[in-house]
């Protein structure tokens, strides 16, 4: 892979070089195991590190007809590691292809495509180099450059991992919504007091809030998922994610609301490769309208918290671009936006299409950039990936005519876009 | 900002200076103020001219966390400049930006960026031109080469100061779908005649409508807002509309229906900015099936006018699209129509998007090209910016060999769409 | 039109050449006349093989305000001639323009634009050409190096036109989900059994599909048009699709799901066209979640067939081409899959869309490609026109550099998607 990959003309290198390359790393909403940073995790090959973690290989093993003994199933690490090697030629296009590539090289060095013949070598070169203290879990993110990544927790988690500077918790809210009777006794033994309505409930909520936000929390991610507001027909859970909305307003927190996920596709799928494998699709019935009452009903309660949107349906980063200007607070840049391309749409395509949204309907360099929402440390490449597709559509804005920037102008919209606006969130 | 502005290479730029340069504006839908052109207006300074009426910079400055005081508040008619100039270079990407620059070079010859250090400057020079009679209003419309512009009135409104030739009315529809007491009241004395029924209403609103034939009136709009056909369960507003159309069609009016725009958003934002106030939203609500039923029924009922569809979300401009072959008439070219991309989607991206719609699925030569649905009298300037990139996209596509076309027939099809398509329209 | 005609660069057209260009043809779904194969056809003239059958252009015609007389009424086949003509140079854009100019050069060697000027000249050369036994329905069919195609067919039609090797029947089974009385006595009529319940009307219509699968039937489709969902509240047509999707299953056929498409739109147009006349709209009500459920009821009740889906909106594509992940089969490519630009979407632009969507969201070397669902025989260039916008598309992801493939391996890709893919679905 070329140290020009994606970036195609003169600027469009010199802002990646001169402003995009080297930024620290932000990384504000992402499921990385924060056991494994605790104690430093090593990995025995290159299938424990490159592909168990990731669901959106298995995905693509699964669409070329791989038997799941060789994804998920008792293959050896090595039959694994070779089944996804002899399709990878063929995964060209899928985002995966150009991420795999990437982590390869920039971890390893290793820029040999992957493929039937190439397997072993890979597999046995990275295995070795492996085996030393700077391909650790720690060696491998300080090696990207992450100054500060926020996984998610649950309320009820032990928090004592977080470092609160680097590795911050972010909660994830969705199990509020709807408390199950074993959650509110485990909720009521941890904050020790007894929950009998809505009132007591919230306070109790509020503690465990302020304990988060003790340790280093600055976002809170709730899932809307495909079907969300026709289920809440009465309006039970908009009611309780309002009045969480503006508890997280007064910590000034950030909510991420992510929405249109339909998990529940193959059962078959769902019994072979859990609950995290890869098969979601997108549930085409997110109403922009409910998202957008909701958020003004908790502006008008109470207090809005700052709002990233993530449609997982990319055609939907066009109305919810608009809605950048239909919220504001003095001082505050971007009250709600469109946050980055999100899972499935996290891609040149999708990259792009939030580039070109964002930019026509709303203001650009107020843009939050990357997130990984990733489950792999290798994932952070994908900032690399951003910058360098930014840094290429920025210099092609420009070098047209069309925009007509100081290259100082260009680079600042780069290191806000890159850096700063998701710095700002956290500063809060 | 270069003559040659989105021009990139001889072809477009022949295209442009040759056919499309210089034809006149029929600019069909706006929200100009005929006061003002009938009495020809002057303006005091900058702001008043070319910020004050226009929401789109308001929305962009609350966008960047600008303080309320100095978009719509009290702050001084330069104070307001300065805050627009200094995040103006951060803008980019955005239509205003371009159309910012558009303003100021086509009607005051400024070249400079718009920013901190140049707002004083230009603030100034702008000023004493001002004070020109070379900047009343008119003198600012014939420098465009207004041919023909039609604001909307509603029906109530008194048409004097129209002058049926250059300046018409054009029929705004919405308050006749669900009449208020005082509407019905007013209806009565004006046309001095009791409305009791169905039959007496429509019979008293045709009188008026002959009045708006009489004042050159040849288009009406209705807005079919978010949720409009949910809310409308029974039938009644469709109805009236389909009565109305076949009016319209009996005097050869065209129908403009503006779809899906949701004007509830913030609250607060409303309190403060009024009911224009830059922060609608796309509500993404909208039925392609019941505006199809709907003109159907239109046209077995009495007749369909020639019907032009604005979706407020650019996806739907691709189904929309289809429906230019869904109806038609002996002799009309393109009686049901996707119109001009509209308000937020009127940028690069969705002017594109819409000749990319229209020549795909249906006949692009037919398109009626531009309409700026603005109150603002700079705003003709978007007219010259969707000509730049009609040429830029037409000269694209035969330069690459797609499409073959000698230049006279290129020509011919800037012509139309530009000018000739919309004249047809007034003619009827 | 030249021979380089969409191929812009010397890698695109090396592609084509090299691996696109000579396939055999495979068109899994369309509908050309069995009889006329059968018979081996010959044609009166141009209009009769160029237009009659052709409602594309007959839209066309229709949006630039053509007289019906002169589409489908009584006017001579060369006066129907010279009004396409006539207005033919404004329909650039649309793929109807590409179509026919490569129509008329593929087959008769007319490179001439038409026109008014031309239209006398190409009706009579043409003419002059259909005489001769070289333009005979086979003739043609053989020029375009059609190896496979399979009609359409309902469960009662005779079969005995269809060979079973280039010509098979596909099973066309929307009037199977509410059977009518007339099909009921029918389907007892040719099975020679009693239909009294649900289980002796699947019985029944199981001998009929063992007899289709004898024919050499390899794929069954069915519309699920706009409101399909709503309209079937009860679920009672889902669950006989869902039992068909099972019996399609076992017979190793591939289940075409035809989506969104509203066909009543104007029914002035209906009267003077007649059902199919070009004037079907897409309905925009169309739920992705629905359709996920349906096919994971096959899978869990007993068998999901593989699986193609044609959205008639072009942005459905995003969407539907995430759920390439969403269902799988060891040893199976695409089990379920976003299958080729269908219908108003097949032009550059869908093409394109597709070709992106499939990449981005799937595996794209796993796509079918093409099949023509038309009525024409000329029709099958669609496959060239496919092919070129391929090879440029592949070639442009290779030039710069965001692919880095082999070319054997572009060519490879190439091959499965043109041939071999859609191959494999007829060997299953």
């Amino acid at each position: 892979m070329k140290e020009t990959y994606l970036l195609r003309t003169d600027g469009s290198r010199c802002l990646y070089e001169t402003y995009a390359r080297d930024l620290p790393i932000i990384d504000f909403h992402n499921h990385v195991s924060v056991a494994d940073i605790a104690e430093n995790r090593r990995y025995e090959n290159l299938t424990e590190l490159w592909l168990a973690p990731d669901p959106y290989k298995h995905r693509l093993m699964r669409i070329c007809g791989g038997a799941e003994h060789f994804i998920t199933g008792d293959a050896s690490p090595y039959e694994k590691m070779e089944a996804f090697c002899e399709i990878f030629p063929l995964l060209a296009g899928n985002p995966v292809y150009d991420w795999s590539r990437m982590e390869l090289s920039r971890i390893f060095g290793i820029r040999d495509m992957p493929c039937k013949e190439t397997a072993k070598r890979i597999y046995d070169r990275c295995g070795e180099m492996l085996r030393s203290p700077e391909y650790s879990t720690n060696a491998i993110l300080s090696r990207f450059g992450v100054e500060y990544q926020s996984p998610v927790a649950s309320l009820l988690d032990d928090l004592s991992l977080f470092d609160g500077q680097t590795v911050a918790p972010s909660l994830r809210g969705d199990n509020l919504l709807e408390p199950t009777a074993g959650f509110l006794a485990e909720l009521k033994r941890v904050c020790n007091r007894e929950i009998t309505n809505q009132d007591s409930y919230i306070e109790a909520i509020g503690v465990l809030l302020d304990r988060f936000a003790t340790a280093g929390c600055r976002f809170a991610d709730h899932a809307l998922d495909a079907g969300f507001f026709e289920r809440d027909a009465d309006g039970k859970k908009r009611e309780i994610l309002t009045w969480l909305g503006i508890e997280y307003a007064k910590r000034g927190w950030t909510l991420l609301l992510h929405l249109d996920a339909k998990r529940k596709t193959s059962t078959r799928l769902a019994r072979v490769a859990g609950p995290a494998g890869g098969y979601a699709v997108v549930g085409g019935s997110f109403s922009i309208a409910s998202v957008c009452d909701l958020l003004n009903q908790m502006e008008e309660r109470g207090g809005l918290p700052d709002t990233v949107l993530f449609p997982l349906n990319m055609n939907d980063q066009v109305p919810l671009a608009v809605m950048q200007g239909s919220f504001s607070e003095d001082g505050i840049a971007s009250k709600v936006q469109l946050g980055p391309a999100w899972w499935w749409c996290d891609h040149a395509l999708g990259i792009e299409n939030t580039l070109n949204c964002i930019a026509s309907f709303g203001v650009v360099s107020q843009f939050l950039g990357m997130t990984t929402d990733s489950r792999s440390i290798l994932s952070f490449v994908r900032h690399d990936y951003f910058r360098r597709l930014l840094c290429s559509w920025l210099d092609g804005k420009n070098r047209t005519g069309e925009w007509d920037l100081p290259v100082e102008v260009q680079g600042e919209i780069v290191r806000k876009i890159c850096y700063q606006n998701a710095k700002l969130k956290i500063q809060r």
